[in-house]
């Protein structure tokens, strides 16, 4: 890890951005004309990095990522390592066979100045703003099921020789600091009064219960060792709604920059957890009453059609594949018997993804409510109160996820749920447990 | 991986040898006088590399082993990248300081020439050959236990931050030229019919049975997916009788060059295995028929005290350690309630490696028993048809483990279970399930 960006590395102005791509012959002739032709638009809007837009008198246009040694948000007194982009760019690179037209295209990476050159997006959205506004993006949960499925099936033992999968493993496993920012907000600070935590005054009792309940905290912990030893498939680590720009026909998957080999359940989990966040704060987002409750309708179908597409598409990947992966010998079950058996391994393999993505979808619901880094679905939300008591229903149901998975059997069961979670108040012990 | 060994690499002849040491301080002061007059021993035993023992006027004496780039008892016809010389030098340093008194002290490790230099065991012997010769070993399985113990946490996520724990599985994830054997031999060719594969006439039917047994392969299939997914601690991965060298006060564990970030069962479950099949074994080793079945309840008791040492072991180590972890955090559980869970937490952790042990106990002794490496304790005896019948008992206790683990909730079920076995016979259609 880096404790500051070595030598040649400087944050780049507009015109170094300029200066930058003028080096590149393929973004030169994406862009067309001349430098001084090109427009530089700052349009950072995530947590961590720089980001610019440019464009050019071909039409074309490019985006430059750009990682700030520091963390963008909170500013230079949190330092954080430059060297998150190299594992963006591997993370793109690595997953660009198998999710074509899913992931924006990596044009150039600089490994000195830390920028990622890539495929500008556009008329694209963040996908978490279409959700605020009401938007619908039909096709988004389909494709980012598909896009994890690919991803999951083809990092994994099943898809790849060991050594292969060893090689992703020790590349990724270098991305610390970011994984440090997962352990440290995503698994620890929730349940501990540390100063990054934000709990505003109306869920301080639903802060304290989480905190105190130690059957919570032993599932939290179970959960957070699986993160750490379990080491699945290459996750993008970063998977929920703000991670993906969408329009109403085409999806992508961003900002791959936490990249980890882990438990396939946790991008899983998180996407559809800021789905099911999404669909607690809808009723104080703007909109008529009966549009909001047709829209909430609407986010538990795409929970349903994202799991269930996930599911479909990732048995059939297997199936279809005749990869020559460690992780199942197909020489051990080539007779009918044994591909009966090797269809119900599969089965369970997708199941038990389904438990941890239940387990990791609550993890990541309370960070998102009782810790550092809040989401706008909530924050959008300027009554406190309000918001105070959708977030506690989310909360709810997070605890029941956690302490009694069995009664989530499957995504009809949680999407039952929600309606039975919704009113449980700002009083965590009169809650629904 | 090499394909073949870099440029300075030469198989070291006994001058080589002297040339070696010569160039080496400590090395020279341990054995005294000039390097003329040192002596040179080869000792080559082990399946894969040169080992030279070398001896000096002032009494002291240094081994050395040199990876060859070869399989030593195959041959030049299987080639085996030297490049794993480094990972066993590697492994040495990492564990040294949780097990000393337990390894061979490293004294010199050339990354050039592939050759480790370090402590001569003497008077020790290789463990198997004791339990073939009928000698006690008493200490043993304590040691060994508390070797397994210590390297189990200490390299775990309970002890150490994920950023050093990935350090390790970066480092020993490249150690690919060994996985290949172990994923090959071990978890693969049992299985199906290969030239590897060494079954005696008698045992045909097993090996028939094995092979097309889906839900014992179904059992093998989730073993092999744990050991190549769950990055748990640093295994010594060939962990058996033939890797310890003692005395009867005094255990050291040898040949690390296996070593590989996974489940901690592996190595437990190895080691248990080789006790089981000298249980196994012995009514056709020499010595008495009093004595041997005296030997045998003393395997037995073998057998539990290396696990409940470990067991009671791995628990202290925990409990005492006030290593920082990022596994589970100290702080969610730091008043009595919780560290009421943390002690319950423990348990079930000891558990599941029990669990994943027997599990990968009746995988060794399988792979043993109808694979290619057999195993002295059966080859010395020279009746085919008699060493068949008790490996056939061995094969039906590995066949029960793996279809019917509820059937062993602890290691006393184990050891209850070897006499249930031994009868088992060559048709396996009529052997206990």
């Amino acid at each position: 890890m880096l404790d500051r960006p070595p030598g040649p590395y400087r944050v780049f102005s507009d015109s170094d951005v300029i200066d930058h791509l003028a080096g590149l012959q393929r973004v030169r002739d994406l862009l067309g004309g001349s430098p001084q032709d090109w427009r530089v638009r700052d349009v950072a809007d995530g947590n961590l990095n720089a980001v610019f837009l440019v464009g050019g008198p071909a039409g074309g246009g490019v985006c430059v990522k750009q990682a700030l040694p520091y963390v963008r948000v909170a500013g230079e007194s949190w330092p954080l390592d430059v060297n998150r982009a190299t594992y963006e760019a591997a993370y793109l690179s690595r997953l660009a066979p198998h999710v074509r037209g899913l992931a924006p295209e990596l044009h150039h990476y600089d490994p000195r100045q830390f920028v990622i050159v890539m495929e500008k997006l556009e008329p694209h959205i963040i996908l978490r703003k279409g959700l605020i506004a009401g938007e619908r993006f039909l096709k988004a949960p389909e494709h980012v099921a598909e896009y994890v499925a690919q991803a999951a099936f083809h990092t994994s033992d099943l898809a790849v020789p060991f050594e292969r999968k060893a090689a992703d493993v020790a590349l990724f496993g270098q991305n610390l600091a970011l994984q440090r920012i997962t352990v440290d907000l995503v698994f620890t600070d929730p349940y501990v009064e540390v100063w990054r935590n934000k709990v505003v005054a109306p869920l301080q009792a639903w802060a304290h219960a989480l905190r105190s309940d130690i059957a919570l905290k032993s599932a939290v912990a179970d959960l957070r060792l699986r993160y750490l030893t379990q080491a699945q498939s290459l996750l993008h680590g970063d998977l929920h709604s703000g991670s993906v720009m969408a329009t109403p026909d085409d999806t992508r998957v961003i900002d791959g920059e936490f990249a980890w080999v882990g438990p396939t359940g946790f991008d899983v989990g998180n996407f559809i957890a800021h789905y099911v966040m999404a669909w607690f704060a809808k009723p104080s987002h703007a909109g008529k009453r009966d549009a909001i409750a047709a829209y909430r309708d609407a986010i538990a179908g795409d929970i349903a059609r994202f799991w269930l597409t996930f599911r479909r598409r990732f048995l059939d990947i297997w199936r279809q594949s005749d990869a020559a992966g460690d992780g199942l010998p197909s020489a051990h079950f080539s007779d009918a018997a044994g591909q009966a058996r090797v269809e119900a391994i599969r089965r369970a393999y997708v199941e038990a993804i389904f438990r941890d993505a239940l387990g990791y979808l609550a993890i990541k619901t309370i960070r998102r409510i009782i810790g550092y880094a809040q989401i706008a679905d909530f924050l959008v939300i300027e009554d406190v109160n309000r918001r105070a008591v959708l977030q506690a229903g989310a909360l709810a149901l997070a605890r029941a996820l956690l302490k009694r998975p069995q009664d989530f059997p499957d995504i009809a069961a949680l999407i039952a749920a929600l309606p039975r979670y919704e009113g449980a108040g700002l009083d965590p012990k009169r809650a629904p447990q």
